[in-house]
């Protein structure tokens, strides 16, 4: 075997920009050329972007990433390249990987495995692939496999790799970003390394895309289990590593290098950063807006908004009512300042007041909490006017916690294109929060926000606790029934009061109608609201204690 | 072979309510006893309901229904039962039908055709199953099926069918509506019958669920192609059918008869009805709310409604501004008379003009199409109101061609619970408005709102087509865009001007995020907006003629 440089292009491609991508792709060849590599890698489908989803079905977009991808062959002159690509034959669609080997398409792999869980749908588009692949670059022998071929132990791909011995593996994937999923990527790559005999080039796509985060990672993962070359995290990179005989190094070519390990909430910061960039940008924006209340999960979200498109893009909105503390509209102005960002002030009095007026010999009753939800509707109204007037976007600020049980008026806090922190329970907007006044070594979040008791202000003196459990108690519930299916019987076994349990599972339930319109957002955790996790609107699945 | 009735019990099942749906079952055993039946076969997943989404991931959730279907089995003395149920075991989960013969568990048979595509994600949830399974009941072999089972040609089960030679199929569906789909089902049906060489009884499930109408229309075919019994469509029935020899005729004993065919709009009409009946009373409901504005999509929906739900259960509301013409708010006056119904006025000069002086500095220009919208979502607000305090359900009234290309406000006119005729192409509404006259024998819908030219009347003298191709062209390019995938090269080829192709296409796509946050409405063509049709919002792919 001669030596062979291997690089792994972790680009960020869009789902849709099928001359977007294949750019990006030419320009990674280049800079891998000039890194002197052989073989240079790419994502899944890194010419549609990922998930396409039903673009996948229209026979006009196949067609038009077939054609980028033939268009591809001149560009890989001395090298061969590995792109990920929606193949259709007659035989039905394939998620396939292209090798092109010096301007000639030498073969094409079609993924064997395909997920069909979680987030993900590929049974829906994909047929399964039946043979594996093996290319020949630096005289070796490699074998070609995509994403999820290396994840499922005892697989027919697992298989073909223990009987065929190669020389290397590569992946191609697109696996998105949740808290903790860099450990089981790891044991993943292991166990598939150690079962192969032989190292696995892994090239993770990175980026966001609507709700999903791929956080990259990209690596070079050695048969005895070691992490010998390693991508960035949560931006793009070209990875180069140089193999030489039974050996491998970092190549001198790339720009990637191992990292210090990012800290678990520091992994959920980036995604979130990288999350909101992108769909923002992606989308065909530029600034944001959202509504500063002086609560934390605003304050946090304007803090990850100025991280993810800088402070001058920025523009937060305090929409006072006369249930507003000067307390909370001191600390609004005073992060507002922390941060550098536009601050605009529109009270609400008036239209709400105008509403009541209007509706005043309908309500049937006092307004009550059907006049609560009118001032957070009359919020959204303000905030979506001026996203239609300024063309800004509208970022909401509700978490997990509060998504979960319902806690938010439709069409008035949830109004917005991107919910931010929407899988993040109440105590890891706390968590964050402190880790953001900790890194930026002052009190950037204004510490009577952290400290204040969450509250709507929709009433006088209202509290969160006035409605729910307290969230030391709600969010371990929400996670167990939520995130681990668990049943309530099962919840109360945790310690739990089986009446604040069921009380609990009724809210979740009984919101899907809210969640269903509610703008989407980062999922960080392993079960995030969205397509994630499916649920009917009309359900009437109730379960109870001892049910 | 002794004559066997056999009993079809179309009963309208809800998602998750266990154990009324094990009532439903126990009920209509008890009538297909009295009606003389020896067999009573009931739907695809009877006691979950259908689709029960990812209440299948819960564990509490298929234990309970185990349990469900154990305690039926003391209900089956004398006959045999035949249910549906997802089935959890060591090797998975399952869609499977129970055999209950005389209080005893005599089989189960695993669905073997799991679709996931459209709207259905069976390969989600479930595993294949592998096997045939045949009863016995009136001396005769009879082969069970589910839905799917006996729509592909030359699949395993049909292959089994043709190998087994059976007496009878029974095949319990969870089918769902689409304009067009009962043709399809005859030919299934006809196609399975002659193959297997034997009369095929179908017994689908009827009622409303989210976004899909099952339609009942249970049936038996022969297997030279004849329907020889047939329950009735859109409403619970229980069909007997007598086997005698090789005949068979419909039983005395059950309330099922050969009915007179609904015609295309008809089935349209009917599955709007019991869509809209269905969703509001799942969901707990009794009353809904709309706004009429004196335009024809807002009267539709009201008829539609008072259908659904009887005239003293729907309130109208009309919100006039300063652009409502005396003719329209005329016209929403006659309609709720003619309906009599409950109609509140509701002024939005007010709360508009409250919005208006709140923004004054801050439109950076006039407010334009800012103040259209706002002048939307303060209806929206207004209606919403109401629901909140009086406990009524929102309707909604966008059609198919405003929902495709985003002529609609979000949080404005889509904010509601449910969009009654989201799928109905601006053609179809009037259409259907024309039956309804025709149907009623007089001007129910007053001509003066079906020969008004569309307007939003959001600015002076404004028309839809001010900025919309009229609607003769753009909803057949719409058809062929949204529902047929075609390309805009193929589209133009049908004759239709380049650039308002392109437009009508790019309009569509930047409309995906308005979609994703509207509320469900009800699937009457083959491909609806919603779960049949997955776009990303963040997509770039822009289909361009000659592209």
């Amino acid at each position: 075997m001669s030596d062979l440089r291997v690089a792994l292009a972790q680009v960020n491609p869009t789902v849709g920009d099928i001359a977007g991508n294949r750019e990006l792709v030419v320009e990674a060849i280049g800079r891998a050329r000039s890194a002197g590599a052989g073989l240079v890698v790419f994502p899944e489908l890194v010419l549609a972007g990922y998930p396409p989803e039903d673009l996948l079905l229209r026979p006009g977009f196949i067609c038009d990433c077939r054609m980028a991808l033939d268009s591809l062959l001149p560009e890989t002159e001395g090298l061969t390249a590995v792109v990920g690509f929606p193949e259709g034959d007659e035989d039905g669609l394939f998620n396939s990987a292209a090798v092109i080997a010096d301007r000639r398409l030498a073969g094409v792999y079609r993924k064997a495995e395909l997920p069909n869980y979680g987030v993900f749908d590929e049974k829906r588009y994909f047929t399964a692939g039946t043979a594996p692949l093996f290319l020949e670059a630096g005289g070796r022998r490699i074998m070609v496999t995509i994403c999820e071929d290396i994840w499922v132990p005892g697989s027919r791909v697992e298989a073909w790799a223990v009987a065929a011995r190669p020389d290397m593996v590569v992946n191609l994937s697109a696996s998105p970003f949740h808290a903790g999923k860099a450990g089981s990527r790891l044991d993943t790559l292991r166990r598939f390394a150690g079962a192969a005999g032989a190292p696995v080039c892994y090239c993770n796509v990175v980026g966001g895309q609507d709700e999903l985060v791929f956080d990259g990672g990209s690596m070079v993962m050695s048969p005895s289990g070691a992490v010998m070359a390693e991508a960035r995290r949560f931006c793009e990179d070209l990875l180069v590593a140089e193999f030489h005989g039974d050996g491998v190094g970092q190549g001198g070519g790339g720009c990637g290098r191992r990292e210090e390990g990012l800290t678990a909430i520091g992994e959920i910061r980036a995604a979130l950063v990288l999350g909101t960039r992108d769909f923002i940008r992606k989308n065909g924006f530029s600034r944001a807006v959202l509504g500063l209340s002086g609560g934390i999960d605003s304050a946090l979200v304007a803090v990850l908004a100025v991280e993810a498109l800088g402070a001058e893009n920025v523009t937060a909105v305090t929409m006072p009512s006369e249930f507003t503390s000067s307390a909370t509209l001191a600390d609004a102005r005073r992060l507002a300042t922390n941060l550098d960002i536009e601050l605009i002030t529109v009270p609400i009095h008036g239209p709400y007041g105008a509403h009541l007026e209007a509706l005043r010999t309908h309500w049937g009753g006092e307004p009550g909490l059907a006049g609560e939800n009118l001032q957070a509707r009359v919020r959204g109204n303000i905030l979506m006017a001026l996203s239609n007037a300024r063309g800004w976007l509208v970022l909401t600020t509700g978490n997990k916690s509060e998504t979960a049980v319902g806690y938010c008026t439709l069409y008035g806090d949830t109004a917005g294109g991107f919910a931010v922190i929407k899988d993040l329970f109440k105590r890891t907007v706390y968590e964050l929060s402190e880790e953001i006044n900790r890194t930026a070594g002052r009190e950037l979040i204004p510490r009577s926000i952290i400290e204040r008791a969450p509250t709507a202000e929709l009433r006088p003196d209202q509290k969160d606790e006035d409605s729910l459990p307290p969230y030391r108690v709600l969010d371990p519930i929400l996670k167990a029934y939520v995130e681990d299916e668990r049943t309530v019987d099962e919840i109360v076994a945790m310690g739990f009061d089986p009446r604040v349990v069921t009380e609990t599972v009724r809210l979740v339930d009984r919101s899907e109608f809210k969640r269903r319109q509610s703008p989407p957002g980062v999922k960080i955790t392993p079960k995030a609201f969205g397509r994630d996790r499916r649920l009917p609107v009309t359900n009437r699945y109730r379960p109870t204690a001892g049910g």
